[in-house]
């Protein structure tokens, strides 16, 4: 008789599940694999995109759904809700005992997922360690991989890094990053068939033309807590004056989310910029879509670093959240200065920088992801190499 | 006007207080700083020693107190006490608002000051960090290690060990291990001049000599966890058919405890042997009196790693716990082999294996440790060094 | 030698500040009495008024912060709310160490408070026992008595029903209601002298008069969470039609939060009533001499029971919430239809219900409340008198 | 269509258990009922008599078992236990959905199922309501109450009370108490069929006849909290100088668990009595046939109170514990006096008081129980009588 392995993974924000998406649909089709679907934190709360709907739409079943997030939007509650997050999670996978449970990357509320399965001894797989950004994000990211088992990393410059730090190559795979996935499903027809507006609602201008737009994506930096709503007004002051047509993501929550937030509204309170529109979230794939006919990427998402270069969409990266990050050759970086956000913008509309690359994956990452779940030896316990 | 920087140290268990003691008096003493004491967790509780009541007794003034141990004594309730402790120091870290937090090695527990402090933008400072025990501890222990900010590490090994992993080498320094400064005192009047069962307690043997006895230590080991009474049990075999008198201190908690205690329970009850008397707890300094003046130490305790190697005590170690430390001449490595421990203990009495060394310091780290915290930058903010 | 008796009050939400505010003072101001404020819950966050920031500017010092309010806006995070506030507040009162600790009417949250104080053996005063709403407030109100040792009601039909309950008598005191204590005070010069909207700021229709307007306070109720936003959308629309100035305060944290908040912000968005401003928070004092210049108050609020029946302030009082609830004459009750709420408005205009009475107290009740806490024994052991 | 009513059941502790293990069985019996169990608390630890495995034994499934033990033994210990248990019990409801909950009478953590429950809207079933003890227990018993929808009572006595408090009638039932349902069963074969030490172990004399012989079950009184120890040692210096064979059952987790099991363990330690055995637990059945064989029942269980008036087993009652509980004509009361407790005994042993009554019920409440739960209306909304 063989048992199919059972493979836990948790989501605790939405961007976490983009990331993610192809490799849980790999784990679900794989004839040896279970998966155990968590959702937990923001993606299930609505003001912060509501990522619960978009998994339960694609077809996933969810197995528990724990609420951690505790309010008050500062340093505090951010280790509070990590707190909260490793009871809850202990919880969790007593009851569902999976084989191996999986985190992904460096948001600060992972490594609850990290220690109550690694203090279960559970086989611990990290997806994208390695990476480099230099704020709490980055001590996540690293203390994720020194508890981890197993590491699925998304480019050779992360898999040397891992290595690095002592852990043995044998369980580091470059898997490439299965949010490359969707982008190559994308661009396997990437007219943008649906009316952004129409399908997603939002607020702001109303938007007429779906061509000739920008897309814009800004979220705090952490450790620059106090200055999130003077960097975004920055921001939107230069789209407003451009006058050009812009779609703009809501910030999903972090610990300077008010400041991001507040921001937004008090901007469009008193300026009512017509030719931005506002949305909270859109689905993986239709995001993909509106990215890849768009004119540029404006913004500190980590998606202007990995999906764009693989699309070829032109980025103008604004701040220190993406440095260090390997990048294509796509990207303008900025500092929060009114006249170079204008300018690289300027920039990229005139000239774009929209050369593909393969450096996050070549689009199958999911599979392979899956596969190696399914053969691996589970193990829990290691030791440095060094 | 120049204030004290406030160095926020929290002791969660019996063992970590003997470790940092005389860092606690040289940060108190120091003028530039202001010592923050939290006990925590085991060293709050009867049933693990008290540690609590030794600390006040040392005149240390305590902060806080915070009980986060979760009843169960397995790995969930691990986990969940971790969680737990997350929750409540963050709390405390808001309310005294320490310029530095201070976390001691890698009990399981010790992650939640970790992450209290880091998520809260408070310097992180790291005690022992860069050993290799290869279990839970050492997940734990590196996890701890990208998290800090600061490094103090007990030996050269170590510290070559931090740097490794992407640590800034400005900011790891080996300043050997403040417990080895304890040992540097005792050696100064290293006369017995205390009756152990007179003063301590205990139950068991009535042991009339205080010569030519040894001292047994003998932990769980956390990912052993169904093993440990059986393991225990050996090596009380081996000390009750050896009739040597014997000091055997019990285990502090961990989530094989009562494993280790109910073994040394039912052996007690079916057994009595009359040359061994248990101990809950000691003085740091008694203890190391007794250990100085004893034929050897048994079991699986740092202890005998670090301070029996600067007191030249000789050894037996049992088992895989301290695997890979660095290691003084004085130590026989067994397995949990009842005849190998037999043989180990009389090679010990006969031969004793008795060379000094100052592999983990020569008696001043915690005057190293506190000069230090003076004058450092403390920072928050750190990247990975490759 | 005699040492202040400590009185620990818990805030936990805006309006309860407002109606416990007199009784602070005079303990604060007492000779034999030492205030400890712990400020926690909704009351330290932003989107509910941060309430902090007012018992601040009011000359108040805040003992300690609780931060325990998990999102999720659902009934499964208001029972965790609660959970979280029992493990933090037994820390705050085993920290403060009170003689007494006092919990105030019936939110969700305060049984968190009585928790920890009665499991402690800390003496607990309640205040606003005895009333009657028939929601899980009254729940949480009636197992609120049955912990409290001391009992401060705001009107006789109060002091029967808690006597009926089974406390005894000695330990019941009608000390009627703090609220109106400050009602009192704005009696005493009951002008408008502030510009609301400058002071305060808020969104919305920018009133130019300060005459002729109303006030409008709706909170979601909380067993009929799913018909919060349709229940919020008639008044709206109702107070939209009659096109009479309105100032709308909106509703603290609860459980339908979303439900009311989201009514208020579509219907905004989609009509953008002119004659409506609405408001995060005031002072209670000029919320007070809002209303007392104001036509009418229209809602579910408890001030339309308690200090407007003191003020002679006409009120509309909308379904369920405040059910049998004593009340004076000054109160028009309707249920959520468009038809009767307007009706009841301009009846309210046309011929105002404004005659006074002191039911809820005459305007010491602070007083009566610090002198009895310094004079009563403190008891924390009782039965039940039949 | 017809669905199975899910009714859950949550044990936090041994006696609770043997309480309402009938009702479990008639729950799991009952064609239109599902039984949902939760064990949690002290009723999965070790050191409390893992009633877990007794359970478990009995045939029953357990759906949940819910960790929340806090270590300290303290009250802030006792209170921090209860807001865990509510936040994990929260989620074990959400997750089970029940139709409705039962919460068993009146330890601490008992509200932290009610808690749980009704703030989820989810009706609440409180078993033993109405009784009067006048310590913490009492006001958890209210309170519990006060939260619950439907009440089942043991006996005419506590029915009225209940009523009085301001519950509906219609929703108090008296069902007398499932505890005698086993008594009932056992009476059909009175005869002791097992020899106790070898089928349940211990510790303590090897006592040789199973006639002639006293059972001792006292627990600690949580607001005596500091006389736990002495007051244990009064009643083993009796027993022990009595010299009168005792099976002596070690007491369940309370504030005050250290004191009472100190006093037992350092008195065998001392003294090792020869008339005494001391057990940690027993299946119920065999604890009531080992009772209604012996001579006379010593201590402060309620099980003297309530099985021991139904089998007509004499009982010396000791202290406040039982204090204004409803009784037999079988006890003697006497207080914590060496002399007075002696003199009970021997009594009880030379003019036994046998009679027997059915005022806690005539065997059959069980399945009274399972046909009320089967049948009546669920609600959750109430509101107070008067």
């Amino acid at each position: 008789m063989s048992e199919k392995r059972k493979i836990c993974v948790v989501i605790t924000a939405r961007p976490s599940y983009s990331r993610v998406k192809t490799a849980l649909q790999a784990i679900k089709d794989h004839p040896d694999l279970e998966l155990q679907l968590v959702v937990a934190g923001s993606a299930l709360l609505d003001r912060y995109g509501n990522a619960v709907n978009f998994i339960e739409k694609d077809g996933f079943t969810i197995n528990e759904k724990v609420f951690m997030v505790l309010e008050g939007e500062n340093k505090t509650a951010m280790a509070k809700t990590t707190g909260l997050g490793v009871m809850e999670l202990a919880n969790v996978f007593y009851n569902l005992e999976p084989d191996a449970v999986l985190t992904i990357a460096d948001r600060f509320e992972t490594i609850a997922t990290s220690i109550a399965a690694a203090y279960q001894n559970i086989p611990l797989v990290h997806l994208q360690g390695g990476e480099v950004t230099g704020n709490i994000d980055e001590k996540v990211r690293h203390a994720n991989t020194k508890l981890a088992d197993i590491h699925f990393v998304t480019s050779e410059d992360a898999k040397n890094r891992v290595v690095k730090m002592g852990e043995d190559e044998a369980y580091v795979y470059n898997t490439g990053c299965p949010s490359i996935d969707i982008a190559a499903e994308v661009l396997k027809a990437p007219a943008l068939d649906f009316d952004p507006i129409e399908k997603y609602g939002g607020v702001g201008g109303k938007l007429s033309s779906t061509e000739g737009y920008i897309v814009v994506m800004q979220h705090p930096v952490t450790t620059e807590y106090s200055e999130a709503k003077q960097d975004v007004l920055k921001t939107l002051k230069v789209v407003d004056d451009l006058g050009i047509p812009a779609y703009w993501f809501w910030p999903n929550v972090d610990s300077g989310a008010d400041g991001t937030s507040n921001g937004i509204r008090s901007y469009r309170e008193n300026n009512n910029p017509k030719n931005i529109h506002f949305f909270k979230n859109m689905e993986p794939f239709d995001f993909l879509k509106l990215l890849v006919n768009s004119k540029c990427l404006v913004g500190n998402s980590s998606v202007g670093i990995r999906e764009c270069s693989f699309l070829g969409v032109p980025v103008v990266n604004i701040g220190t959240r993406q440095n260090r990050r390997l990048r294509g050759e796509n990207i303008i970086d900025v500092l929060y200065e009114e006249d170079a956000i204008k300018a690289a913008i300027e920039s990229q509309l005139e000239h774009p920088k929209n050369t593909k690359s393969t450096i996050y994956g070549n689009g199958n990452s999911g599979k392979k992801i899956a596969n190696i779940l399914a053969t691996i030896e589970l193990r829990f316990h290691k030791t440095i190499t060094y």
